[in-house]
């Protein structure tokens, strides 16, 4: 009997997907998952019993197509943000890879171009390949920076029709100045780029630091994304949104599948989002651990980034392997992310971090 | 200020969707609404019970990332099918036209062409479009026929890569015998092309009428595809699936956005599953009043399309949109589906029917 793989090499399989293997993360059975940047923290109590009482009522109506508008959803979304933002502003759609799959079959396409700046996040090269976009790359600066003057050369150079700037940055974890959005907002004036900041772990940023929602007046062209799965603890409840231009609704409409959002989606996220301060306050939480997992790898020697996320990248390894291996075997899974001499992990309870940080300091 | 419009028009939408408007039957707020063919009887007490409980069991590890594989839903969706089918048979994503979707990214897109047999399915156009597929079309014949010959046929000339045969068909409701399949797909032998048989309303077929499930066995290149929207009363919830051989799943993985199905997608899914016997007891009740409709549609003189599906295609009326809006005004909505001298009528409840057919009559 053929293997799988043999019998898809008698498909009809689209030329480019050939031989090409499924994204994704390892899926393991570990005590301490630290690897796809999830919120450890778990569904407090309270949001867990408005998501069911809310789906309970969702589902009285579920034979009937839902709201393909997710009215209700883009006002709390909307008000949640904040900015002046009103609710045409809002997009809403599976996850945020799906809010980027859409922005690209809307803006990019074949004969179009998609930028981005490595290491950042590995589906936008994914995402544009779906949808027969190029995408080009340009390098960064030391300790993975970008600057407004680099950042708009490689936009104006590249001719970029959408360009894909991740703040704070995945898998690194620093957030970008909002002079280096402007700057590639600027840039990408002759080619009416599409400027997307991907903000999926906006809410983690160290205080201080501001949103690319300051920039959304007057900038037609800019799309913020965020997502529920970090700072909302709803990664499996796939909700991402994007701010932006009434007109980029209107825009991602025509490409958008009808009913894309279930009404029980739309029903647990609109439940989430009224109990936003029970989960931002895990949000500092996180944190306080993110910022002593710096502070300990620091003392240890290694080189973490600055980080405004959930998780830490860290440097200064000489054979990351055994360090993974070492954290597996003690229960504690973390992600290789291919960069030589580095790690990253996600920033957990304070329980899951000095496991993390003890294993650690005995395998080192 | 200027219009939504307007400002559309000074963004870099991709050159083919400009001008086009987005897709979806109005949204009205009506009393008896029988016009998307949705399931009238209402989500029944248990399995409003059994879905709430998953859901709630779901949403406790909702801060995780979802089964990427979806193992227990493609288990419980072959066992639901039967014929033989093994879970790695089965594929699922969110609504049948995210499914269709993913296929035409995996088979389609740019220099490659699908073929489909107007009237059908609307979406199938608007999503070759979304994916750069190029889409043809094949005339029926009398009474929208199909025969094996003349499928055979614009199977061939088309050279298409991805056949689309809906059955029962969508809008005129009829199912296709299974030698028009077999012909479509020996047709296909040349090109490698793929069948996609839709048969969201499968359920809803006359007895004695095959499901094309029957055919799968030995036809790698066959693909089976159906939704919970209609005989499982879940159009809210958005899951559609299909069966095939295993390595089309393999295919369908390097399109599909990791984590597309949400852990409360899978629950409710998988919930009701567990009740299949309870819907399917609604669906024959649903089936009962079609075939009144189509009864009582031929006294009154008009002539309706011999139905397989939850609804009912008519034609011989002088003026379909006096019709219509005269239905609407006594709180009936159903469905003007652009073809002259006919509409489209889903077949509800008892009492929903009565209210139909009693104002038709004073209307002719």
């Amino acid at each position: 009997m053929p293997s799988p793989t043999d019998a898809l090499a008698n498909l009809p399989l689209r030329d480019d997907l050939v031989g090409l293997h499924p994204y994704g993360a390892p899926q393991l059975d570990v005590p301490i998952l630290l690897n796809v940047n999830e919120n450890t923290f778990g569904v407090p109590a309270d949001v867990h019993s408005a998501i069911v009482e809310a789906v309970s009522a969702a589902t009285q109506g579920l034979n009937r197509y839902p709201d393909r508008e997710f009215t209700e959803l883009r006002a709390n979304l909307a008000r949640y943000l904040g900015h002046g933002l009103g609710p045409d502003q809002l997009w809403a759609a599976n996850g945020s890879n799906e809010v980027l799959q859409q922005v690209l079959q809307a803006f990019g396409g074949p004969g179009r171009t998609a930028i981005g700046f490595p290491p950042t996040y590995s589906m936008y090269p994914l995402l544009a390949s779906g949808t027969g976009t190029r995408y080009v790359t340009a390098p960064r600066g030391a300790a993975f920076s970008m600057t407004p003057d680099d950042t708009a050369r490689a936009v104006r150079e590249s001719g970029a029709n959408i360009v894909f700037l991740c703040s704070p940055n995945n898998p690194t974890g620093t957030a970008l100045e909002l002079g280096v959005i402007e700057a590639a907002y600027d840039a990408g004036e002759d080619a009416r780029a599409i400027i997307v900041v991907d903000e999926a772990y906006g809410e983690f940023a160290q205080e201080g630091t501001p949103s690319a929602l300051s920039l959304l007046p007057g900038r037609p062209r800019l799309l913020v994304s965020r997502t529920m799965s970090k700072a909302f603890a709803l990664a499996g409840a796939r909700l991402g949104y994007l701010a932006a231009a009434p007109e980029i609704s209107d825009a991602l409409r025509l490409v958008r599948l009808p009913y894309h959002l279930s009404a029980i989606t739309q029903a647990a996220a609109n439940a989430a989002l009224t109990h936003a301060d029970t989960l931002l306050s895990n949000v500092e939480a996180i944190k306080v651990q993110r910022d002593r997992i710096v502070a300990e790898l620091t003392s240890l020697g290694l080189s973490p980034a600055p980080s405004d996320a959930n998780f830490v990248f860290f440097s200064g390894l000489e054979d990351p392997r055994r360090i993974w291996e070492g954290l597996l075997a003690a229960g504690v899974l973390i992600r290789d992310v291919g960069i030589p001499g580095s790690l990253r992990v996600t920033a957990g309870t304070e329980e899951e971090t000095t496991v993390f940080l003890s294993t650690l300091r005995t395998l080192l």
